[in-house]
């Protein structure tokens, strides 16, 4: 019997009324999307489109760079999740007005990118390791679906549709680029979503066709340099050379994906490839890319995974160093890649119904993600390190280009994560407080969920909407940071359950207004990291429900790393401003003054340690912060 | 009254027998001198002294390196060293062979280079930046000068005065390369050995005017890139770009030399431009040279330096971080680096007669440079980290090409280091046992010196040779890390002492036979660093004597990062197989089994902590290691 097909809820499915997100999401809506649609039209984003010629003179990468659709390609995206939750008729009219750009721009055969159309005409698809030109199409692509499915217009829809069919014509065989692949994933995830929305089979095709030509030999990217007979639009060193192994790795182009084994590279561009394989496991129920995700899943979580969900720790690579070489103050673990994962994630729990992968999607969401802005919205990380020597801050969001846009595109379709439904019923993954309205067994059925999450671990579902008797399974994920054994009741009575891969199964005839109650023991507790962690070793991190805890010094009498935290001392709770601080008990340890290397020791006295929640580091000014700090042993 | 004029003492005029540094010694002249002799027959350097014309295809960077002269000229000088303490025929045969083929390869104009000779003729002086032209013209002249002080031949010191005095035409007014310098400084200081061993002044004023021409604006580098009108020799991205800051700060060339006030960029190119800022100091009386070295040094050493001497912590630039950025695993301390620092630190004393200089040369020598090589003096490190996950070991010395060589010429040249002469007599900076032999007052001096030293902190003295009463003062240098106050005793009885600049000063009138008894305080101690350092946060090191300790997995009941040595416990030594170990009372701090993250405790028991010195480790296979290790608060 083939599993029941797992799908999100549309976004005007779901309603978000919920004390953590919906500030949050409004910041995105009345703030970031229109800052990034003035930046899109002051920065030339808007007027390259119009393709005015230049000379080759022009041709500065600082100012034509090549990845300008991208940013006008997630911002419509992000639009588009706002205008499918509410009415907006101004940003509506922007939209249209950009994707009349994007018209005008298109070409007669469909082709649609302003660097190889007005700066290098004739270059097209020949350096597709560096010039990002299908990585811009994927991203347009989905915007293309997103504005459809948000608005039912097919205005951009249609003009992505003629760019792939002709990207089809390129990349299928007997095509100029058979054999390709696009050196920044991107566009395989993007046409998923493509035949998702049109159910058009091709482009189901032409994704699996890019994912497996991946990494085969001959490298399709060195064929390609020579071909071109130049070092392409990053240069090197003046000279084609052929790639090394970590050139490759840095691509994932190392191995045909089948075969990989190991989460290598460019974190972004990974998780992009994972999340394309896993969509295409479960389009294609192919057992071979389901085995290389699981394979590739499990050596991410036990070896490269912070604790804040963040991946990648190599600066140098955006992306994954070696087994268990997570360093706290030097680590990248870039916003854009702590997304990258939850995509994934959330495409591992569709595939397999295993709440595992919501737990990490769940714990880079509260965390490595959130911290990614400013708590008013208006400053950003690029990189997520976990301690700090008091020289970090965020950015103004002016200087970034990938983070910002793709934070709001997250926040915007939060609705995506919170729930699946399947033939069976529905399956809570996030609690959020809002509503689901989905169809099971040819009713309209609304489940309504009341939270104070995540600072409280009761969360209530009621039946709000249901027609009649409802015979239907409601799968509630029981995080696997629990205390303690999960509660549930049913109207007040507590209710024995049976759970399956990480879920409470609730399996009954439902009436309006059922009320299940689900307590989910919230204890602060002291996380250990493997010993092979050697930012870690000798440390303690602080965790309650979802959210990982950092230690700031503007709230504790001494700088960061001269605070040691009891090893069985007490936790305690307090709640204030709108989130959670825990206080610990423990010592200042207090260095003696002296050069740069001394003798004296350090003096120990008593204190009591205060956190504040990781995402809401660094709102207070400059200070040292760390996640894991020292443990008296 | 201008100060005493210190100079080093003439190898010939220092003996060393001492069985820590002997035993060494014997191995770079048996094993690491020939073995570089057949590397530079095998490896094509020699060859390529005969100019066998090459077409333009050939010029393939991996085949033709442009530093060739300088692995000859390291090796050239470091044979000058051998045969400057003892007769070795066939030594100074190959020796000759090597310079009659420099002689041979030298042009008509007295230009010396093979890169720009066989392989971009025309191409001279033109990319000064990053070609290492001046840098192999100072490793000649290094050579050439060492060759002559030990042998008394003129043969490769004529070769090398007729390319300086080619220099000279390029860089002097009105020349060429007017206002150009070194990408790679060396030159600077190999004049000023030039001029000392020749006393012709234009050396020293060469030397000083590319010293001076460094840092001015305009830009030199960025003048002579638009003249050559192509990317030079590292190619860059393709385009003549304007030298940015950081690229300026990675050559000390941000900055007038004498304005500069941190040590920035490179560690080598560092090391060598402030060694000659020193020399130029003392020989030109020029206190703005003088006052420069000392801010510089006062920043390095404040916050820039490893316990082991190290220096560098940036793997990316081979160069320094930021303040107090002296991370453990990652950090580079090349071994050339601290090497560098020893030559500076030797000028700095000479410059100022302070002991302070000599402290670190001290800690550099003992520890960050003799862990470059391994026991047998048969595998190198190029980077020194201060700890290592178990991965970490030595290369064979093929695949190396700075360091051993350099390894090399410092050790056979040691007893540059040992004394100091000036008109009021000895200074002893290193504790070695041997004899020096100098001039006094008209008579012939040797004292000789016995020690146990760095095991044992008993260092006698003994007038061996001196015709009449001996007015002289014996100046011994009191090192920072005596853990109480030295005792001196003449002929069994103490003797009180005064001190100047970290010298006991002993001025008296000496007879042939006087015994001198200094009795150092040794204790082995806990350090600690700033806690700026995050790397060492909450750890201790071990240190007695001179020798910093380390940890090492092989000797100990847990991997290093489990083990936690107690605040005020016990520190015992043991000496065993030619050197000391400490052992420490402590805890093993065993982390619970469990996924990436988990929350169960460590469980902690006793145990006995075992220490190696630092320059040892890594002589028995792969474990983990630690200078710092976790102490309990």
């Amino acid at each position: 019997m083939p599993a029941p097909h797992r799908t999100s809820l549309p976004i005007a499915d779901v309603q978000i009324a919920d004390e953590f997100w919906s500030p949050r999401r409004e910041t995105v809506r009345a703030r970031t999307i229109p800052h990034q649609e003035r930046r899109l039209r002051e920065g030339g984003q808007f007027d390259a489109l119009l393709l005015k010629p230049r000379s080759h003179d022009d041709d500065d990468r600082e100012r034509f760079p090549i990845f300008w659709e991208s940013d006008v390609a997630k911002w419509i995206e992000a639009a588009s999740y706002v205008l499918a939750s509410e009415e907006d008729p101004a940003l509506d009219a922007a939209v249209d007005e950009a994707i009349a750009l994007l018209a005008g721009a298109q070409q007669p055969d469909g082709y649609l990118n302003n660097y190889f159309t007005a700066v290098k005409p004739g270059k097209r698809f020949t350096d597709l390791r560096d010039a990002h030109e299908l990585y811009c199409a994927g991203h347009l692509i989905e915007a293309g679906v997103a504005h459809y499915e948000a608005t039912g217009k097919t205005s951009l829809l249609d003009i992505v549709r003629r760019y792939v069919d002709l990207i089809w014509l390129e990349f299928s065989p007997g095509g100029p680029c058979e054999g390709g692949y696009d050196g920044h994933q991107e566009i395989e995830l993007a046409l998923v979503k493509a035949y998702r929305a049109t159910r058009e089979r091709r482009y189901l095709e032409l994704a699996l066709l890019l994912t497996e030509n991946r990494g085969k030999a001959p490298f399709y990217f060195d064929a390609e340099a020579e071909r071109r007979g130049d070092p392409g639009y990053f240069g090197g060193k003046g000279a084609i050379v052929r790639s090394s192994q970590r050139d490759r790795e840095y691509n994932q182009s190392h191995a045909p994906v089948r075969e990989q084994t190991a989460a290598v590279g460019h974190s972004v561009r990974a998780m992009y490839q994972y999340s394309a394989m896993a969509d295409l496991a479960l389009e294609l129920d192919d057992a071979g890319l389901r085995e290389a995700c699981e394979r590739l899943w499990d050596d991410l979580v036990t070896t490269k995974l912070y604790i804040t969900g963040g991946i990648g720790s190599d600066p140098s690579i955006e992306g994954f160093g070696k087994p268990f070489d997570l360093p706290d103050h030097t680590g990248y673990a870039e916003t854009c890649a702590a997304i990258g994962l939850m995509f994934w994630a959330h495409r591992m729990m569709i595939l397999t119904g295993e709440a595992k992968y919501v737990d990490v999607l769940e714990r880079a969401l509260y965390n490595g993600v959130l911290s990614g802005a400013s708590a008013d919205g208006t400053k950003y990380f690029y990189g997520n390190p976990l301690a700090s020597d008091g020289t970090v801050e965020r950015s103004d969001w002016f200087d970034c280009a990938c983070c910002p846009p793709n934070l709001a595109r997250l926040l915007a379709s939060l609705e995506h994560y919170v729930y699946v439904a399947d033939t069976e019923g529905l399956w809570v993954n996030l609690y959020v407080a809002g509503s689901a309205r989905f169809a099971h067994g040819g009713q309209r059925v609304t489940v309504t969920q009341e939270s104070g999450y995540p600072w409280d671990g009761t969360i209530a579902f009621t039946i709000t909407e249901a027609q009649a008797p409802l015979a239907m399974t409601l799968r509630l994920r029981l995080p696997e940071w629990a205390t303690g054994a999960p509660v549930i009741s049913v109207d007040g009575t507590v209710l024995p359950y049976t759970t399956d891969s990480g879920y409470a199964i609730l399996d009954r005839t439902w009436a309006l207004g059922d009320r299940v109650e689900l307590t989910l023991p919230m204890a602060p507790t002291l996380v250990r990291a493997d010993a092979r962690v050697t930012s870690a070793a000798g440390k303690v991190a602080i965790q309650r429900g979802p959210i990982v805890h950092c230690v700031e010094e503007v709230d504790n009498a001494a700088p960061v790393p001269h605070l040691v935290i009891a090893r069985n001392g007490d936790l305690r709770t307090e709640h204030a401003d709108g989130q959670d601080s825990i206080v610990a008990e423990g010592l200042v340890d207090r260095p003696a003054e002296g050069g740069l290397y001394r003798s004296l020791s350090p003096t120990a006295e008593p204190t009591a340690i205060r956190t504040v929640p990781y995402y809401a580091w660094a709102n207070r000014g400059k200070g040292t912060m760390a996640v894991w700090v020292r443990e008296a042993p």
